[in-house]
């Protein structure tokens, strides 16, 4: 993940004092798009421009090119266009609205990746769980090169299959950067129903559990209600 | 549980050979509904008359009385009702439809009864989980007595937590009987969304799980795409 | 629900204004245990007590008692102690942690609320469609009176149903109060996973849809790739 | 759906009076695999090979080549890799598996696919329901070019949005073609949790619910319960 938060607001901070009237920051971090409003606002003042891009494309971006998601004035996006044409690919960059709404588009988008990453988790247990012995490399290499939803990721799972099919030494355990709670956060606020987004980022703080307070309570209930003994 | 199944038809079986035409069989075990109109069906040509009972509350009800809810021709209620009376309490028993609705209702209620123990589980994490120091016990007591949510299973997790108040020893693993994975498939029958239900049968499939395998292929994808470098 | 938000801190604000040091105010509104903590501190200073007090039992707990969880110094608890011995039951009220911690209890109640009512209402549906021509009333009759499940809300269920058995009058849309939304956005900050509590949520946000937005994509997509017509 | 079911099995019973021991049938249906398993099971004993193709592509599969998933015996894989190389691409087909196994790995790509579909369409409603006016369609053309989501069904997506930016005349309504019910009938008796798949599969049965019956019991229950008037 990009820098972000402090690491942000401290370098517009310090920016303000060298720039000048009609100068143009350019927030291309990993921000919370809410933060990046509340920049805003307190640039709006010095007469700096702002606009802020949502990037992605993580390490694979400096060969494959980025996406870039534009948030700002359109005139700023008329500015940045070169630099974007640059680090990026054909379509591969927009203007996507005011400022704010590029970090705004890069946390949906991040969001959907939790729910797609679920997704091709989920397919590959139940694939790994059968018992009909299925090739699972050689299934989700058919999915990734010809299947309708081939994509990108799961080109990359594919890889990882075929050169670690049983995923050893792979612990069951993943991190999250903090966009699919933004995510989650906003589509609260917006009474938007995101089921399998959720599903995602819950799966993932399941899988940082060493056991499960949760299931504890069920466990110590069952065993009080109905006499079925509690693994201890 | 009651035992069912193979232990149900194989009972049925042999009681066509002694029973006579008019004679009443009564099933209370904790059959699956489908299983029970199949018996039933079975059962019709014979003249032997057939209910079924689903019956609710485990080694409490020997003293409480158990809930019961029957299936079956309604003069064949009739012939049980002394024996429901007996078993049961006022207002604890009733008739829910023809053959088969005893054990389907029993179904139901017990996937309820996942999810609303998933509930009580949630929201006995998140005491757990904050950083105010809760006295868990003390709120779920209350909970349990005079709240909203006051119910005979949250008073058993009340009466749990009371005495172990931090569930030393008991392992968060716990077991399913299948009438909850009877209830998805016939929700996913007849085009019912049943998403709290499914929460609560699908954290017990996990909780069963030393290392979820979607997670493990969600470390390998990260770490392929984006060098998060997973846990070994 | 009780008025909280600008309301309490409005109130709190012009009680400064008459206090003095020493004095004790109860908050006993619904309010978010975040701007509980708020307002704790900015009365730190002033040397006026605080306490916070979770009520649960809306209308009825007038004539049944309010469940009160409270939170606050355990001197204050005492102080106030009669006053909640008058408004609640025995059993029905305690001490659960330091300031903040009775409103965080009763968003958790509020939250298990959801998810239960959430479990009763997939239960009802499930009932309602099958072809097995079940008597709900009758099912959820015993539910309430005999079964494991059976509860306060259950029973004001199986009321509902008999005095209208068929819902007669009444759509399928149901507000909610913030509480369910205060208890997600903590769950995501201290990373617990609530799938029964998220999908009480998100079926009310969906039942005030007129149409899902995000259905309405997946039409269009499906008609876009498969040939699958969308309905106009 | 290429048509299966019934027509399947009466095509290969059909088949068998004509076939000698040695001949190969080749179930390329959208079987659900199960049945594959058994019509295999019957035909063993006639010497008739069997192998099954799950087939991936629809409508724009003969233009693009289809993702072809082959289970069945090796030998009968090398005899109709020349079939697969002309209906595929490279790397678009592979041996999978023993018999039925085709068909499961299909299965299971289609789950898939619900969930990732349902992914999108939650990002499409986020963006939608913003209130930073954001462009959705430069956003997910910019998600479907050059972002970590990129994909073959996203680019469908965005090329429906670019030709109906407000999916007018569009309603919210998505059918299911099986599929995905027998991915968790799967799930449910292999014991792996797939929330996010399921959440796919639920939001489509929402989405042909003129009213929710569940929501209407929750309305109810909260009316006799709080006051809160139900809506007519």
């Amino acid at each position: 993940m990009l820098p972000a938060g402090e690491a942000t607001d401290a370098t517009i901070r310090s920016l303000t004092e060298i720039l000048s009237r009609g100068d143009l920051i350019v927030d291309g971090a990993n921000s919370d798009f809410r933060n990046t409003l509340r920049n805003a606002a307190l640039l709006q003042d010095t007469g700096i421009r702002f606009a802020d891009v949502g990037v992605s494309g993580g390490i694979w971006g400096a060969t494959e090119g980025y996406g870039l998601l534009v948030g700002g004035d359109p005139l700023d996006m008329d500015s940045i266009r070169p630099l974007c044409a640059t680090l990026s690919r054909p379509g591969g960059f927009a203007h996507v609205g005011p400022v704010g709404s590029g970090h705004f588009a890069k946390m949906v988008h991040n969001g959907v990746e939790y729910a797609v990453m679920q997704a091709y988790a989920e397919g590959y247990e139940l694939l790994a769980a059968s018992d009909l012995s299925v090739d699972i490399s050689a299934a989700v290499s058919v999915f990734a090169t010809a299947c309708s939803i081939r994509a990108w990721l799961l080109d990359h799972l594919a890889r990882a299959l075929a050169q670690n099919p049983k995923l050893e030494g792979v612990k069951g355990w993943v991190g999250d950067s903090g966009m699919g709670r933004w995510t989650i956060e906003e589509a609260v606020r917006l009474s938007v129903p995101i089921p399998a987004i959720t599903a995602g980022l819950y799966a993932r703080f399941t899988s940082r559990q060493e056991d499960s307070p949760a299931m504890r309570s069920i466990a110590a209930l069952r065993q009080e209600v109905g006499g079925h003994k509690a693994k201890r």
